[in-house]
């Protein structure tokens, strides 16, 4: 039975494409709160070009900079066998069949310096195609930069004025140090969040889709996962922190299922069109945006983004992202989560 | 069989009203740009009491001066036999049956002062319960104020400044004058505008209900349908602003279908909830607000609203309301269609 609210999604994608085009908008300077308010109204996101050039962190931040301030100090790094941290991953049942997972990345704290020393090692391994055996990214997202990193916290603006004036916020909700390399990929998804992205060092590739396009991610819901370095329980070696000789540390990750709920997730790939596709992916025209040291990105809440690091000369990708609540009352969180019922109801 | 859509749209009623009540803001100040920005982003409504009452309109618009300002001066009102201009109406076809027809009112030109008088002299009727045998309302909504009324413009701001600021409209699309009386009620409907609405003489009374119950309001495809005076044609008497005698304007009025194409418009009405109601509209929760002289509302664009009114102690109730263009990019206008298209789909 040709079922009729599939044409109703795909009405909506066209013509939310139709009205907005695909073609991020570029703004001269950073907006007034009341500009930017114009864009969170209409949850659309813009660049805006070399706001943060003059930011005492993308003057500074040189690997050796970051290796002076913050030394030996315990960072927690996210290591996983390809770059996938949080991301949809095939898994081999006992029974020998595969299922994809939600894959979330190993942890471990580890000095500031052996991490930088790793990433800009593992980048170099990479342009000699050889491939190292894992792939590091400090990407807590915890609010780190007021924390694990506060020694560079002073380095960068404490709020972005328009965002926190514009929204009646007190405060960023978080703040957040992102340093990775080109093998790191985060993958499809979206928060519930407004977000303001800067680029320091490197270049950040985001392809970004609305929420009116939520039939074509393909969400579903995926079994909890994470990696595990293979043998490490058993040593009974739980402390992070103790020195750990290279041996240690190549100890091969291996994906473990997790108890606990699934987690909804976007499983189409919008650099991957064909796999894992829903019958809309088709009609969703991503956003492309790439951001170089200084760009500021706004990133409206509930658009799903997958980003891709390409490294600095020196061999690093370095970002500071501010999160910002969004607005739950109002008509466009109930009017998404609208679609993506329905999008879920078709499949 | 149980269609799986149907929860969709329930569940989108009922997460809309959890996360924004049914009790209107009230502001205790007119907003600045910035603050009535966020109301447009969030889509809600607002009232600000006695943000009018220093107008020259809220403090002179009495019936006397009135007509010492227009006069003679013809004005366009629209006329029905029970107050209900553009409303859902009851049509019995030659063969006997009966459907309903989007009823427009008819129209005709006479002198603002005979007007005046009609409508006081129906409100007086209305009092004793005699019942008058027609029912006028000027309710042009063509921009009126600038034009057939544009003595009157001086007597309000030519603007709402924080609402042009906010939108960066350049002017207001529209400023309307209403006058009316107790009989006229305004049908549910919905407008691709953002509306600030001002009371200046008598009470309106507003029923409103967000783009997220569209599934509530039973939108249907009605024949147009228009009021004439029975016989007139007949006698060529086309020029409204001759002179006619009482006999002339006591011409019954009869609804004629008219060609063209059908108008959606919404056949549930908040007041009389069991009538033409869909298995959605128990579940929409009416934020009603009574505007007294001096009173602001913001209407957002496209919310379903319902207007009645009650006269002033002389017999007029009397407003003007600014009319904004909507964004139609962004996301609000592609997901509220994409509601109404889906519970057009359900019925
Ligand atoms: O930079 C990244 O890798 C991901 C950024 C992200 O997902 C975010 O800022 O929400
Ligand atoms: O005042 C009325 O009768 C109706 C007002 C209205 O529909 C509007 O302002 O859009």
């Amino acid at each position: 039975m040709e079922d009729p609210y599939e044409d109703a999604l795909a009405e909506l994608m066209i013509n939310y494409h139709e009205l907005n085009g695909s073609i991020i908008d570029e703004l001269t300077e950073e907006p007034s709160p009341l500009e930017f308010m114009r864009y969170v109204a209409r949850n659309t996101p813009f660049v805006v070009r070399g706001a943060a050039l003059d930011w005492e962190a993308t003057k500074t931040w040189t690997v050796d900079y970051l290796k002076t301030i913050l030394g030996d100090d315990p960072v927690n790094i996210a290591v996983t066998p390809a770059g996938n941290a949080d991301a949809p991953t095939p898994y081999t049942h006992s029974d020998g069949t595969t299922s994809l997972v939600f894959a979330k990345p190993h942890e471990e704290e580890q000095p500031f310096s052996v991490f930088l020393d790793y990433l800009i090692n593992q980048e170099k391994q990479q342009q000699q195609q050889d491939t190292p055996s894992e792939v590091r990214y400090a990407q807590t997202q915890n609010d780190n930069l007021r924390h694990e990193y506060s020694l560079l916290y002073p380095q960068v603006p404490r709020t972005i004025p328009w965002a926190r004036v514009a929204l009646g916020a007190h405060d960023a909700d978080a703040v957040n140090l992102w340093i990775g390399g080109t093998r790191s990929v985060t993958a499809l998804h979206r928060d519930n969040y407004e977000n303001v992205y800067v680029q320091i060092q490197g270049q950040k590739h985001f392809v970004l889709l609305p929420p009116a396009c939520a039939a074509a991610v393909n969400e579903v819901e995926l079994r909890p996962g994470r990696y595990r370095r293979r043998g490490r329980e058993r040593g009974g070696n739980g402390d992070g922190m103790e020195k750990r000789n290279e041996e240690e540390l190549k100890l091969e990750l291996e994906l473990e299922l997790e108890d606990g709920p699934s987690v909804p997730f976007a499983i189409w790939d919008p650099d991957k069109p064909d796999v894992n596709a829903t019958k809309y992916s088709h009609l969703a025209r991503p956003m492309r945006v790439t951001l170089n040291p200084g760009d500021m990105l706004y990133l409206p809440c509930m658009w799903y983004h997958k980003v891709s690091q390409s490294s600095s000369p020196e061999g690093v990708c370095i970002a500071v992202n501010y999160w910002y609540d969004m607005e739950f009352s109002g008509a466009l969180y109930p009017l998404t989560s609208f679609v993506r019922t329905v999008a879920s109801k078709i499949k």
